[in-house]
């Protein structure tokens, strides 16, 4: 576990960034700003944090150019504290594990199975007859990959990945434990007695390239034809997208949002954490949608929308501000009443 | 990958419909309608999907009875598109994969353990002692089943499943990658500082006949006794039912719905996709509960329940139609207020 | 699956109660109030269940000492129902399946990993290179355990649980199948054409001592640093736990939840089922969070929150009663304008 040390001067070179303070001091980690301890290099973006700054044990902090608050640390001025940040980590971080390098003896693999150059197969993975994965992928141990699957170059899948039979994956995704590609759609014929035949799951699913999904979410297969995820997609942990769906291009999905079946989502579109969308809906191009919200009908190009079931999101704050001063108006209307029935009985005195 | 083709005359004949248009051209696959191309066949039941039907590229289009929609494409009239459909995606289907043939090498089985005619075990399966499996039951690779469990007759187990020990399924069980079937309940007892101590879970999870669980679903054990899960009950991806649970039989269970501990769902009850139950509560036979509801009181049987906390659909959608127009309603009151005050200037000035 | 069986009386002396009625009966099993069976003991605490337990068929049941209805079962009153009837399942309950003895000829053990005193590793297991693992832990079939990981003593693995590199967990940590612990986080940069670049996730995660957490739940290591589940935390299944999330000791944390990156919760939190919790916040000391609220701001401690967005529980409620009574609101609104115009209407003929 031998780790790099810098100077803090050093690593403003190394980051792009700008010293103030005592340039020369050591750094050899980095933490967030409340964990930090003397040697560590901390970061702050959001001004949430703007206290931490100043009583931070972190040797350097990383800010942005315009940070006007004062710290104990040395500051490190940059442009994109984000981004310096993420590579000062990556300076500093212990190097990754090895991959498994060939294939393990232990690995199971089926007839006719082409593997590209540099491939590693981790041990007890089981690889289908007539499957093929390309040049560099990693198939970690225990991964299933099903008979005829496809699986691009410099792809990496997890341990506990299983992909069923004939999907295909792009170039360079990532699969993290425990994720399914492949699994049968939830379709039913159901007779008037309730007793439902299953519809058979004939078609596959298609994950472009650069995508990344989160531990154990789950892609079911298309009824017929495929279930598409677009290239540079980002899904997080424990997603469900059902059978015939589409989501387009640099889409970003996050933790245990539910897709139903056929619905089209577009490219560029943000699902918040535990966003539920009905099926058989077409998301535009760039819409966002908040957490937990339940989308019900189609929703337009470029739109922002909130709750369950989802409405624009400036209306919704507007009618959840309404809502919150229920117990208001509900005074408010009694005192109207009050009003009318002493005017009425006023009148019927004058009447 | 040698695919069946046939005329659209000799495929309308197999599947029970009508032709109208070119009985001789030949198709060989299906596709949805917007990405089907020549020489598929299609099908449209949602009339929302009518404007696709004019322009699509199909050969053919699988159509009811009733369709008055003009199309390009040679219609195939039927009773029920769907149940069409789906025996024609049948016809064009590529073979599924074949089955492991008895027992891999690899397999590791435990004492005792008792194996009908016909049963494939995948390579990595453990099957632990005292374990029984039924005829031509598919144990798939990565699987393990614990001591004691009983597994029916023509069940299919997919890749990286779990039954825990003593846990028991019926005859033509599918459960789907990664489900997990017969962890421990959710259950401690707390001191006074808030300090757990877990309470064993000592009972099963029963699962009937003709059940389908859908990929990385979780059912717990009982605390003690049974967690049921109906004959011909389907669930859908990651769902999670609690220990102790009981759904009748031929209930249907969306998605990522969450059911708390104790609950009793009743027979052909329909749980739509994040819904979720709290502990001892009754779902009636044939109740319905909307997406995304959260039920917190019992729900007599029959009723369609929608919201959080989940009230009779029908009221629900007045009271939200009301909610919608909060902003107005707030308009309306100042009206009133300043009608009022209006009429109280003047007969202060009349008094 | 010889199981013991012993008299009501002798029975209630091991569970510390008071008989009332046939001590002589035999007992050989524990079952819930409607399934149970002459020859089994049952128990009650919720009074839903008192008309249960005049006609159950128990030979017994365990009920608290003021307990004050009819019963024709033999009743063993005790201070704590919930607690002795635990008791009792245990004395009745099978044996538990045997844990692997020693290490499975089948697992893979990479180099330098450390084992204590008595560890079982099951078949397939896969152990990486430089992992430690505590005396007595268990480490069931398929489990993955990465480079560098560092397990405590008295741990137990369920088949199909991950655990990523340089994770660590505490002593007697209980992970059921299923659960990761330690993919990568969510974290990308983002270009203002929505491509996003991924942020390596070079922290790890940090279980403290008796853990539990539900199976196929998922724990994210942090971006730099660490993820944090405190000591005595219970979590249940198919929870997403993002990174450098905190959780403070003997927090609960029910099925479903998600909380977002960087949120602390603090110790003895309850989050009930499917919770969503924004990233960045604080929810303090002691807070309850009921099921299915939507966590958008800080939480201060002690405090029981509700809905989506969460708000103070009984502002919740008064909010809700009075949304629920819209239809009749909107009825007065419209009287009072019915009132207002007669009003007007006369002053306008007496003007």
């Amino acid at each position: 576990m031998n780790r790099p040390a810098m100077t803090v001067g050093e690593l403003a070179r190394r980051i792009g960034g700008r010293c103030e303070g005592d340039e020369g001091a050591w750094v050899h980690a980095v933490a967030g700003i409340r964990e930090a301890q003397p040697g560590d290099v901390t970061f702050v973006v959001n001004r949430r944090y703007a206290a931490d700054v100043a009583r931070t044990r972190a040797t350097a902090v990383i800010v942005a150019e315009a940070w006007d608050r004062p710290s104990s640390a040395t500051l490190i001025r940059v442009e994109n504290p984000d981004a310096a940040f993420a590579k000062a980590a990556e300076l500093f971080a212990p190097p990754p594990p090895p991959d498994p390098a060939g294939v393990h003896p232990t690995a199971v693999i089926g007839e006719g199975v082409e593997m590209g150059e540099g491939v590693g197969v981790g041990p007890y993975a089981v690889i289908e007859a007539g499957a093929r994965i390309g040049a560099r992928t990693v198939i970690s141990a225990h991964v299933y990959v099903g008979h005829e699957a496809v699986i691009g170059c410099d792809c990496r899948l997890y341990p506990h990945v299983s992909i069923r039979e004939r999907c295909r994956l792009g170039d360079r995704v990532i699969l993290h434990n425990g994720v399914v590609i492949g699994s049968d759609g939830f379709g039913y014929v159901a007779a008037p007695n309730g007793v439902r035949t299953k519809i058979p799951q004939l078609g596959i699913v298609v994950v472009g390239d650069d995508v990344e999904i989160g531990a154990n979410t789950t892609v079911d297969r298309a009824r017929f034809g495929r279930t598409v995820i677009g290239c540079g997609v980002k899904i997080d942990n424990l997603v469900q997208i059902a059978h015939n769906v589409v989501i387009g291009d640099h889409s970003v999905i996050v933790a245990q949002v539910g897709i139903a079946g056929s619905t089209t989502v577009g490219a560029r579109v943000i699902l918040a954490g535990q966003v539920g969308v009905s099926g058989h809906l077409e998301i535009g191009d760039g819409a966002v949608v908040g957490a937990q919200s339940g989308v019900s009908k189609d929703v337009p190009p470029g739109s922002v929308m909130l709750g369950s079931p989802a409405i624009p999101m400036d209306r919704f704050k507007r009618i959840h501000a309404y809502t919150m001063r229920m117990p208001e108006f509900r005074a408010e209307l009694e005192n109207l009443a009050r009003r009318l029935d002493a005017l009425e009985a006023r009148l019927r005195g004058t009447g």
